[in-house]
This record gives C-alpha cells, structure tokens and sequence, in this order.
C-alpha cells in the first residue's frame, strides 16, 4: 500500500498459524511503531533458530545439540519411555510436571495411505534405542485417532516381542469436565475403561 | 525447556500483539517444523523494515523513503487533505478506497495531561503544509473519543481561521448495524447529526 516494505512485512507475517491479514498489519504496526527493540530480538532469534534447530540424535525432538537436553540430563529416570506424535505434545506433558522419564518423538503416525510406514515414523532407531538401553517400562502417548491407536498397538506388538513392558496413557473424562458437555467417544471409553475402587 | 533457543524464539514471539505464551508455542513450532523459509522471509522482512521503514517527511505516515508514494503519487487530490491520529487509520481509510485525497498523520491526539501539546501532534508541521500548499478542504478524521474531538476542535480553529474549509467526517449508525445492538451515545449522536432527506 504506503509502503512496500510494510507490505512485505504483513505478508510475511501472514505465515504464522492463526494470523490473517489483518492481524497481521495490526502486528507490523505495532512492531514498527512501538517496540523496534522486540522486532529486531524476535527477528534474530528467529534467525538463529532456524539456521540452527535440528533433531536429537536419539529422541527426534527440535533441539540445537546433537543430544537435546532432557536425553543428556541426569536427573530423568532412564528406564522410562514415553512415545509422542510431535515435539509440541513433548512440550505439554513437560509443562505438566508430571513425567520424568526420557522420550521418544515419532514426528507423525503410521498412515499407509499417505506413505507413511514405520521407517518414516523412526521406529529403527526406537528399536535400536529399545535393544541397546535398558528400558523397564514404554508409555505410550500417541493422539486417541484412528492412526494414533494403530500406531500405538504396532509399537506394543514390536516392544511386548522385545520383552519390554508397555503401557497407555489413560483416557476418560477430563477434570473439571461435566459429563454433559463431554463426547459419546469419550464417555464410552471412559465407561468401558472404568476401574474398580 | 528442552531447547535454549526455541524458549527464547517463544519468548520474543510474546511481544506480538494478541499473542500468548501458548500461541508463541505453536507459531514457534509450526515455523520450525513445516515453514523454515517463510519463518526466514519473516525474520529478514522484518528485520529490513525496522532498519529502514521511518516517517514520511510530509504526512508523518510510516515508509522506508523520505516521501511516501501516497504523498509523492501525481494521482491523487493535493487539494484535500485528511487528518488521521495514526499509520492503521490511514490503512482503513485506504482499504474502503473511497478517497483519493492526501493525509496528514498526528501520531496521537492532544491530551495536555500526558504533555501531549501541539508540537507533540505535528501541529507546526501541518501549519507549514497548509500555509504552502494550495488546500482547499481539511477533512478531520480523529477519533470520537474526548482528546480526539478535541483535537480536531484545534485542529478546526486554526485551519479556519486560515480561510480553509473544514469538515469532519460522518458519524452515526454503521451500515449494516442494527439499533437494537448500537450504543446509546452513537444513537444520540445519530439523531443530533440528522440530515433531511
């Protein structure tokens, strides 16, 4: 429009999840009227993070080292495993507090349809991971989808084969949720999945 | 977290208007895992536009040359001249592509409590435009809230006494809205500003 770089700036800006047109100008306004400061550091950072975020050698996960650090720390429990779909669920149980085992990242799900067999999802070197390292115990954490639970039963079929015990995450009600608002798959589940007290 | 680098790029990616540590999370994610080059284009767009984008020495709008093309344009109206409290406003002017005049951009609007003045909102700036330029008509386009009408009460005062022809645009009931849903001051403002058909 006034500006062609301003232009440039919106529509780039248009490529991340959730930002439109407009937001997107809202953005660049504000970027370039009011903090300059922020915009230079969010554009240097995206810089360094593009050129030098890869994927761990032995969890698949986004980070800058060759190890990342939740493979190379010491404190984690290292007879756990906890199998992902993507970094970003990694991100959510860690933000949970709740897990202090070591991961492995599958980046996708078993979907023959698109091509994507075990070879894409990683499993050679979970199996190599799995032969090599002493693990007591896989938890799998793949999504409650069609392919997420194929995936999920192929990778207990090849651990329980390996001698290795694997469980799964539980699902049901969430907290908090009211029975009336939740889902007939859910409730089914929760129903069938119920536990004696 | 798992990665110094990707919990600052989250962190920097903060400073974005509407967006939140959870949103940060999935813009960082999605940039890194399935758009590497736009996340580049973004960083380098954004990068150039705060080295280089600054104030149009005429109309104070944001561009990266000394004049911008709405004011260097041999298109448009030089006759009349439209005053905007900021860059967005002349972005939604311009979207509706209804005029086709110049703009003058204050950057605020006169609120002597903050010692926001006259020199603060470009006053003199403007005085020189309209005492060298041939303007016929000054079109106020400020805000509704207090300092804005005020501003362009100021504004009105010293253009007029100039000799220059001053207007406001219309405001009333949108297109579009429904009384039902329209606040009581825009109503009332409405039937005051009443015209017979």
């Amino acid at each position: 429009m006034f500006s062609p770089l301003i232009d440039e700036l919106i529509k780039s800006l248009c490529c991340l999840p959730g930002v439109g047109r407009k937001s997107a100008q809202r953005m660049a306004l504000q970027l370039l009227e009011r903090d300059r400061q922020g915009g230079l550091r969010l554009a240097d950072n995206l810089h360094k993070a593009i050129e030098r975020v890869k994927r761990c050698q032995r969890c698949r996960i986004l980070t800058e080292s060759d190890i990342c650090t939740i493979c190379s720390s010491q404190k984690r429990i290292t007879s756990q495993l906890c199998i992902v779909e993507t970094p970003a669920d990694v991100m959510a149980i860690e933000q949970s507090g709740t897990y202090q085992g070591k991961y492995f990242v599958l980046l996708g799900h078993l979907s023959p349809i698109d091509g994507i067999g075990p070879d894409e999802i990683g499993l050679p070197l979970l199996a190599e991971r799995l032969a090599n390292e002493t693990i007591d115990e896989l938890i799998l954490a793949t999504n409650t989808t069609v392919e997420g639970e194929a995936t999920a039963h192929y990778i207990a079929n090849k651990a329980e084969s390996m001698g290795i015990k694997v469980s799964r995450i539980a699902h049901g009600v969430p907290l908090g949720g009211e029975l009336e608002y939740i889902d007939g798959g859910t409730l089914a589940h929760a129903f069938a999945s119920r536990r004696l007290l």
